[in-house]
């Protein structure tokens, strides 16, 4: 790829698969910022062709001066391409082949997609390390936040003890506007997706799911272990209640859904890696409590840097555009030096701790945990026995009438912190809760952040 | 440098200048995660040799094992030496004949020194750029918090349209005391200097210098402009009273030291560079006025990204080591690769824009303007007729009795906040009440961070 002036090196070639707002943006991006990309690539940036699956629609950016591809597949093939750049997404069909063959013909390949990062990088990142080329995934976790290059570069000179944050813009929106509003989860929902911040169908984002193949990908980078979507603990924010944020801020906190990774040895000395996507209690001093909106931010704790936290926004097409360009511009920047392109996963794949997931039931904090019961007398005292039994001990405890439950059974809320403790023993105390008929639903517990 | 053997490529020897704190923190950190920097960097990082004032200091870590040189100048010249990292300090002087010498004789340079960059970054950029090897500084602005690289490489594919943030942790955690304690300035900086947060002379820190150098170094990568260190306007918060902070936090403000930067074009068609380091009136809404104590923060807006915001520690000797040790691994990824390393300041020396220092008086804001008056009749009238004269719109005043003002002498304060306008407008009034007697010192103008 060396050209024989050095002063102006050929362009770096992009082959564009997808055409949804995101790859609309990177379109936007390279044409509106044409002149600084090329300043700051030491070269020029050049879309030569694109693909998606209607050729006709309107994307509000001219796609005629570049190549059409009726089957995205043929962008692996063109010798005129250096870089394919895939915004399909899914885990896999079409958006995992191209990479597989993008990679193979010696491309070097930039994606926005998380799932297939997820389930399929390692494979991926062991044939781009073959080829010699670069997989790149920035805009893959955290939107526009180069979190990515943050844990791989940035931080790179530590032991990473933690990461952690807020990682789905969807559900973060959704839990800071039932902060502001007192609005119950449904109604929120519901206007977050006339507003555009919410799919039709929310799953991924309001179960966890989206925010848990984030944090596999954070987790392996952070702690050159294997990735392990498979075995992060997952759950979302469809069960908090207007009466969950209340009582949380109550008690000097707010309520967001994190991911959280670490590493840690297990009693029989092998290394464990944790990750967990759950809604937490965050106390109101720490930064995480002020990250409202469909805003994501996350925090790498260093042995060496301390705690550092990178914010911006989560999704959108402006941002994710931005950092798939910030992929590209790496590679154009080391594009003449064949073979030096560092692992995806800043550490070789073959070099990769395999580790086995942590158990949790010896983990240590504090919880929330909150009841729906029957408004009648005992119920309190079979709570408490419950915890007292288990050797859970209570912070503090408070109980609200029917009014705060969100449902029309005349239900009672209790709502308890605990002392530190083992996450064990809560486990056992609704082990011992479980099917009693005090119980109108199943019990929500949410961790505390620890600082 | 190529080893014949790729899978274990020869070990990147390094030459530490300078065993201060942070310098003793290098060490400690090379040899604390030896094995992990290893595995990160594909080789090994070793320091080979090093040189300080005095050999016999307990440092708290073994230099036993490394060479010793009495004469720092001779690092420079050792062939065994791969990269010489400079912790000495002092932007002229020692560390300059040294980064010139160790550049000229093929090593890469890192360093910590703001002072050096911020007053000869460029000229020894163009030096490592005609070299071909490395020019690194990510320790030089905000301590461990990767901002050089967030700013070259995770917002390369932006416009930056601002730049701007907390650059000193002195003078933030002096501003976040005073807020938390309603002392007064000289009580809290005599017991910052008590507990080490503060230096002796503590005027780099508290008058905005120091800050100042960060942010020329900032604004030369996020805009593509030369530095301009000489043009930054400064001021720090010496004169920042317990009232100001009170009677902000009653507008719904924080008072933080901000370095603000961006560019603009003048009416003659030309870019200006506007550099600022002033204390500001931060919303309490923005994620700014959330950063308390010795903590540093930037944000960067992209006409892409939007807000980023890199979060971190902006000293000491862990945080600086993390920052000075991920430069290391930088060069140590690609050593191999001669020739591609990026230019130090993103765009080649020669190719960066040479810009003017921006006319303030046509920037449109609001401000805060606070005035110590002797407390007789006629002086209220006095301040609003010069105000309305000058064409300054009021949009809230607040008079105070002499125990709010911190002094001895009966003054009374009077404080307003500006309805949105022209700087040239508060820059006349207080030129038409220079001199007066009514005024007992010398009005203090806070602008009003932009959201």
């Amino acid at each position: 790829m060396s050209d024989t002036v050095p002063s102006h090196p050929a362009p770096l070639r992009i082959a564009l698969a997808g055409l949804g707002t995101v790859g609309a943006g990177v379109i936007r991006l390279i044409e509106t910022n044409r002149e600084l990309l090329a300043r700051r690539a030491g070269r020029e940036i050049e879309i030569v062709a694109v693909s998606a699956r209607d050729r006709s629609k309107d994307r509000g950016v001219d796609i005629s001066r570049y190549d059409w591809e009726d089957d995205m597949g043929a962008m692996a093939n063109r010798d005129d391409v250096d870089v394919v750049v895939e915004l399909v997404g899914g885990s896999d069909g079409p958006a995992l082949t191209l990479a597989r063959n993008a990679i193979a013909n010696g491309k070097s390949f930039v994606t926005a997609n998380k799932a297939m990062i997820a389930h399929h990088g390692l494979g991926l990142a062991q044939e781009a390390e073959g080829a010699g080329h670069a997989l790149k995934f920035e805009a893959a976790v955290a939107g526009g936040i180069p979190i990515v290059k943050g844990l791989r570069e940035g931080a790179a000179a530590n032991a990473i003890e933690r990461v952690y944050g807020i990682l789905n813009g969807t559900s973060n929106y959704i839990l800071s506007t039932m902060e502001d509003t007192g609005a119950d989860f449904a109604d929120v929902l519901g206007e977050a997706q006339a507003m555009g911040y919410a799919e039709a169908d929310p799953t991924f984002d309001i179960d966890g799911i989206d925010a848990a193949h984030k944090l596999s990908i954070l987790a392996s980078i952070a702690f050159g272990t294997e990735l392990d979507f498979a075995n992060v603990s997952t759950d979302g924010v469809r069960r908090i209640l207007a009466a969950d944020i209340a009582q949380a801020a109550s008690l000097g906190y707010v309520i967001r859904l994190l991911g959280m990774a670490n590493v840690e040895e297990a009693d029989d000395g092998t290394t464990r890696l944790f990750q967990r996507v759950h809604p937490y209690l965050v106390p109101k001093n720490h930064p995480l409590a002020h990250v409202d909106g469909p805003t994501n931010a996350v925090v790498a704790e260093g042995n060496f840097s301390g705690m550092l936290l990178f914010q911006g926004a989560g999704a959108g097409d402006g941002p994710t555009a931005s950092a798939v360009v910030a992929d590209i511009i790496d590679i154009a920047r080391y594009w003449d030096s064949e073979g030096e392109i560092d692992p995806p996963f800043s550490i070789p794949v073959a070099e990769l701790d395999k580790t086995m997931p942590a158990e949790t039931g010896n983990r240590s904090g504090k919880a929330y945990l909150r009841f729906l019961v029957a408004d009648r007398p005992g119920v309190l005292a079979e709570l408490a026995a419950a915890m007292r039994d288990a050797g859970v001990s209570i912070e503090s405890l408070i109980q609200k009438g029917a009014e705060h439950t969100g449902g029309t059974d005349g239900s009672v809320l209790v709502s308890m912190v605990t002392h530190e403790g083992e996450e064990a023993a809560v486990e056992k105390a609704l082990d011992m809760l479980s099917g009693s008929p005090s119980l109108t639903a199943p019990p929500l517990v949410m961790h505390i952040l620890k600082q």
